[in-house]
């Protein structure tokens, strides 16, 4: 028989069982917190329509997109799970209650050139909230507090939401005679990649006035607190209506998400944020783990004015949240930065000698009555490699089942971690187990 | 702008916010027993080689995978979990313990004709224990044990596991001269679904011989307790090798499941019982809810000599199961089957009317504090569109909070169902909702 070599492609992430453990782990904990924040799960089939993914038109992505072949249909695989989104909302508007809390864990597909910690099959983990014909702004206060929640079960508290709102930018810029926002924007999103010099010269390249490059990054680069960036904002005295409106937007989502108990030191106005070029149109977040920037930005999202404005005539704004799972577990990993507790498969493997499997199975099914998690190992061999698969495994404690136990009625309970063996009854064993 | 209508392709099921809960329950709950009877996750990516999907080559499955358009590598999506599994167990055959357990949830892809309840995504939930080499036999009586407790677990307990074993039905069909086993498997698989006269017909085009037509039809149709069945096959002293080791499979297969405490009412040794054609080679296993066969088999698998010889030299014999969830959900949905308790998205939403947003703010911190699942409503509108947002998500309580609840610290707790509504402080609130 012809052996096919057994490999996956290249840019695709899989794991060894104890890893997935891990990422399953991870995933719980974000899922777990999406349901606590009352989100609605929905779960869209990953092949839909070309002409409803690529219903936008054009842009990077388009290239990106995995096609499937077929003579009577254009199919293709969905890139992100906000288009999907926006076709579900739009295609079952009159079945759903506004505003409509959703959240979406599910695989995307990329076609990208295959890089380090670049996937081409990735989960995202997105939450939205969509309104009908309007959506208060302090929705956007939310968004974070889930965020923040699921990075503390993760364990990290120490990150920083960096907040802006493109109204402000772009009032800003507009106030300043500077029209070409799409070029400043894309320039600024590099801020963080690039020296303080490189800047100067990008933004010059598109403004061409040493004054109106001052002016920009004066503005993108000021420090100072929360409440001083807020009264520094103010202070400008900049009567564009855009921009009024949002300094206005921006100060009452973060006086609201300090409401929600944020620690005020997880926050931060950051008039360097832009978040993309053309979706959002409100508030824009990114998320950074203190100490390690490197990783990049680890959540980010915003809001924006019209969400299925190709599906429908419908006016739906909304806010939401991305988290690149598979991403993030990678660079965490790489950076040996996952603390979860890890449970192994199971509590206990039961080990019958010959002659003894009937008594292994009894043992067995008093140990998963008392919800230890147990396996029996049946196959031959020597003791060395029953040994070897308890410890490979990481299993705390194996029960060994012999003549002398049988006879007995008792059982043989070895702590893999100290080496311990004792002779006890069930009931005894049990208790350890539980314990 | 041109509005695409939005929709997704036939054969795809998605639900709406209210059934994808129902669904993911049931997805939970066979999750969480795949982990109590200690299997290892793995998750495989959804797109693989083409070649390593159609290693072993044509067949019906072949015509109905889905290919991705590339100039560059031949991609197709997997179309069941069994081929990325035996990929897996060779390419990692040394990372990994034997035997491997493992679960698998996961999307896969056919492109079936339409037709209700078939669908061209679905989900698998499979577990399989591979062995190196060998396998014990009495790994083949869990399988239906953790099956037994996923049907517990959604509300089914009358349900009636079908066993055979491949070896007994060859080496009896061997024993009588009939070597077209291909064929003869082919037809008794249909055995539910043509009437007796139909199936003497089947079976007489085949072996063209009345008495080997009453031979075969005798075997299969054969009526008696489990009991009975081991022991009507041992006194037909058939003494075809394979005829005998796969009684003394079945008989020791049986004996191990009731030692497991599954109840003998749920198991049934049928002789009829073939389980596709070429891929299962000892034990097989089919699965039906009593009163309700029309459902069909909900969950069938088997033993199987050699899982990865398409990819590797190693012999990894394994046994395993597999539920349809999309069809069993539509299915079991579509008979009105699904028993699941519910819960709704949340236990309550709070409602501040004007300038009292940071006291809802304050309430609804409280409530999350004390595990209570909680959402605030901030749009504007009408009560009555507040009412209906709760109504319609079956939130059993709203809290509202206006300006007198705001000056007496207290909140306004409305029972949805009973429409009851008092003022109380927030700690008696936390109280009856906590109950």
């Amino acid at each position: 028989m012809t052996i096919v070599n057994p490999s996956i492609l290249s840019g695709f992430m899989e794991l060894l069982p104890e890893d997935q453990i891990l990422f399953n782990g991870m995933k719980k904990s974000i899922e777990d917190c999406f349901k606590k924040y009352a989100y609605l799960p929905i779960d869209t089939p990953i092949i839909e329509k070309t002409e409803v993914l690529l219903a936008k038109g054009g842009g990077e992505t388009s290239k990106q997109v995995f096609h499937i072949e077929s003579s009577s249909r254009d199919m293709a695989l969905r890139f992100d799970l906000t288009v999907p989104l926006a076709r579900y909302v739009a295609e079952h508007y009159h079945e759903l209650e506004f505003p409509f809390r959703r959240y979406h864990i599910g695989k995307v597909y990329r076609g990208e050139r295959s890089q380090r910690g670049r996937f081409k099959e990735f989960y995202q983990c997105d939450i939205d909230i969509i309104g009908d014909e309007t959506l208060d702004i302090r929705n956007d206060a939310e968004i974070p507090v889930v965020i923040y929640d699921i990075f503390k079960a993760l364990q990290f508290t120490d990150l920083r939401f960096h907040i802006n709102n493109r109204k402000v930018l772009n009032g800003f810029l507009n106030h300043h005679g500077i029209m070409d926002f799409t070029a400043v924007l894309r320039a600024i999103d590099k801020i963080a990649k690039v020296t303080a010099e490189d800047m100067k010269e990008m933004l010059f390249e598109i403004l061409n006035s040493k004054e109106k490059v001052e002016v920009v990054l004066d503005f993108i680069t000021f420090k100072g607190s929360n409440t001083e960036t807020i009264e520094h904002l103010r202070s400008l005295n900049i009567d564009n209506p855009l921009f009024v409106e949002g300094v206005e937007e921006l100060s009452e989502v973060y006086k609201y998400m300090r409401l929600y108990n944020l620690p005020d030191e997880n926050i931060k106005l950051d008039m360097s944020i832009t978040r993309g070029l053309d979706y959002y149109t409100g508030t824009v977040y990114e998320t950074f783990l203190n100490n390690y920037e490197s990783i990049g930005s680890v959540c980010s999202g915003g809001r924006y004015e019209d969400l299925a404005s190709n599906y429908t005539k419908k006016s739906l704004p909304g806010v939401g949240i991305s988290i690149g799972l598979t991403r993030l577990f990678y660079q965490l990993k790489d950076a040996d930065l996952i603390n979860l507790p890890v449970k192994p498969v199971s509590d206990v493997v039961v080990f019958p000698m010959e002659n003894c499997y009937e008594r292994g199975i009894e043992v067995l099914n008093e140990l998963r009555n008392n919800d230890i998690i147990s396996q029996v190992y049946f196959e031959e061999g020597k003791f060395r490699k029953k040994l070897s698969y308890a410890n490979k495994l990481n299993i705390p404690y194996i029960i060994i089942i012999g003549e002398n136990e049988l006879k007995d009625n008792t059982v043989s309970l070895k702590n893999m971690t100290t080496g311990e063996q004792n002779t006890v009854s069930l009931e005894e064993a049990i208790k350890v187990l539980k314990s």
